[in-house]
């Protein structure tokens, strides 16, 4: 992979996303030689991915080369490869682009979208993971309305106008609440000849609550909110079928519908060579102990969304999200320096600083540790941490501008089709 | 194609860049029924594509949704659509959608590269008069660094970094200007175990100046500009011959490249049913009298780059810019709400305001028709001039706080391959 020899031990950081970069710029001047390789050539801050897709922001301004986060790091290398192998026997990676041996690796290759074996569900909704598929989404949900417009089959123009968010944790409430608030306020100066209050948004929820993983009072105020933009939300429902066309649930219940968004699920990411049993508990994670080490060995860790550290507080693992994610890369990157120096390691104690969803202007929930707030003042906090979180300075302002302009004009001008959807795989 | 009938006579305008987009703004509140049909659902600022190539901008911040243009217009009809065929005996242009008869026809498909019939050209080099086109170039790029970094072969790796740009009008000086840019200020950084000094910029010139439009005094400074940045700029050479390795010329130069930017020559879109002698001058655009009429119509129109009027101050048609195209939208506009009124049209008459290039930081030539001027100040008037016609308040704010972040940090952070270009076909 024409890595040069260093007399510095080598890690290998495979996954450029949250928990891969903190640990990155922990190494930055320490005595390592790092190779960071990701599929991607940028950082994605999955947080706003749902922005993207409705048209809010860019999806350059969520995105960062990291080549320019390591920018003047001695003893760094970014490649841009996919990981095809762990072997763990000969201590090396195998990529796209070649093998290459290491002295540490850190796997912290995040999650995917869970469809839980269900292949019509996997074959025909959208995901929202990826900044490409983000972008898909944006392109599907124009599309979807320029068709509308076309036919005079009204049950088929419901169906492209009809939506279906499966899963009611932070994305699909995000989501849903963006997408009620361009059928308000664009759709009907947009598409003046088209009946837009046709268009449907359908949240849809396994459970008995929205956003779960937070207090009983975030749910419900969420699902107020979610109401009173005139989103449907459906509860203790799951979707269990879908081809393209009608969603069949576990009761009675169908959706005609041509967007069905998946957001009921992630896993982590597999890599071949730990992927066996001994490696994995639920959702595919890789068990690690308290200094993120991979079950069994010394020198191979996890972090992020793909590591499982079990513990009395967090018994199945801290949540799948950016902050767990940053604090462990931090603290295997000091563990790291202290393991190099032959000293002991410190274990990792996760800061939970809280969560928080937005669903639309004005309106957020905030679960701190100290206390929990709902409404205009949850939604500037959760504006100013996703800033503040955001890397690098241009995409904070471009986002800033991007926000301020939203909110005065009621608008959301990325509405652009830059590659069909339908087209790719149509060819209509 | 589902537009109501009315009591107006329905326009329909082909294509919404400059020249469909200000014939819009002319027929809003008249008295006509208006359909602008275009394959993008938004408009595209050409003139900046170079940028988006080379991750200075954002695409979505050079593209505009016409839907928003026509927001707020009574009886405006926007429909994604390509067009197929003029029926001119039925009066009917039939697309993609279907058919839709017109009372008046304007056609505004504006230009494509031109290769000239070359199969090779045509087949190997990248193109950049779309958002997706520039997309792909901005991935070809950054996946061949990523790529040279890989290979031990130094003839291999040199091709990857040498690029060349054919035909030295204002895109190709522009891109190469960009280009130089990036191997001084940015590839040493990103790259720092690559030998970016071997990176090679190439603009081959048929002729035996740059900017063969502008005056002598601007093609030369342009050059020194290049050479300044260090531009290799070939004259009087013409490249015959492209396999996607090696592109060959008149004389016994050849470059070895793996990226080939065809920047050389445009030709008007060609659209069925007019593409008959009759009505095509040199470049395949439809000739027109004074009031773009398309020879031999009445209620046939053309504006922009697909247009040709001849006359004694342009004997072979109007520059195919942005100016012209505006004007003659203008025009047509105002000649439309005439005709249909009774009243005699009045024929066209274009302002040169003269034309403007830029080539690097500081660094622009510029043509006015009353002085002519080069550097810096010629730089500032180029950013103001473009930020000026830039559609929508939110793009030139994103554009300019882009420009001066770039400005001041010599960077530009849309260096993201968000839709790899080379796996697309290549499946690697």
């Amino acid at each position: 992979m024409n890595i040069p020899q260093s007399s510095y031990p080598r890690v290998i950081i495979i996954g450029g996303g949250f928990a891969g970069i903190a640990l990155a710029k922990k190494l930055a001047n320490q005595e390592f030689q790092v190779v960071l390789m990701d599929k991607h050539n940028y950082h994605t801050f999955q947080p706003l991915l749902y922005q993207v897709s409705t048209g809010g922001l860019e999806p350059d301004s969520i995105a960062y080369p990291i080549r320019k986060v390591l920018q003047g790091y001695p003893n760094f290398y970014f490649r841009l490869a996919e990981v095809s192998q762990i072997n763990k026997d000969k201590e090396e990676v195998e990529t796209n682009i070649g093998s290459l041996k290491y002295d540490y690796l850190v796997v912290a290759v995040g999650s995917e979208t869970n469809f839980f074996g269900n292949e019509s569900l996997q074959k025909n909704s959208m995901e929202m993971k990826s900044i490409p598929q983000s972008l898909n989404l944006r392109s599907l949900i124009l599309e979807n309305f320029e068709q509308a417009l076309l036919t005079d089959d009204l049950h088929e123009r419901e169906a492209l106008m009809n939506f279906v968010i499966v899963g009611g944790g932070p994305t699909g409430v995000e989501l849903a609440g963006a997408l009620a608030e361009i059928k308000k306020g664009i759709l009907p100066k947009d598409y003046p000849d088209l009946d837009t209050r046709r268009a449907q948004i359908n949240l849809v929820q396994g459970g008995d609550r929205l956003l779960p993983a937070m207090s009983e009072i975030a749910s419900k105020k969420a699902e107020d909110f979610l109401e009173k933009l005139g989103v449907n939300v459906w509860k203790n429902l799951r979707v269990q079928e879908y081809d393209g066309k009608v969603a069949k649930t576990n009761d009675d219940t169908i959706f005609e519908t041509q967007t069905l968004i998946w957001a009921a699920g992630v896993k982590a990411v597999c890599l071949n060579g730990l992927n066996s049993k001994e490696f994995l508990c639920r959702g595919e994670r890789l068990r690690v102990n308290e200094f993120h080490q991979v079950h069994g060995f010394e020198n191979i860790f996890a972090i992020g969304d793909v590591a499982q550290m079990e513990s009395e507080t967090w018994p199945k693992g801290h949540p799948m999200m950016a902050q767990p994610a940053m604090q462990q890369g931090r603290n295997l990157g000091d563990n790291l320096v202290l393991l190099s120096k032959g000293k002991a390691m410190k274990p990792f104690n996760y800061n939970d600083k809280g969560s928080m969803a937005t669903v639309g202007r004005n309106k957020a929930v905030a679960d701190l540790p100290k206390f929990k707030f709902q409404g205009v003042f949850a939604w500037f906090v959760w504006m100013f941490v996703h800033l503040y979180f955001l890397i690098g300075f241009r995409n904070r302002i471009v986002v800033f501008i991007n926000w301020v302009y939203n909110y005065i004009k009621f608008d959301r001008e990325a509405r652009l089709i830059i590659r069909p959807f339908k087209k790719k795989y149509q060819l209509d």
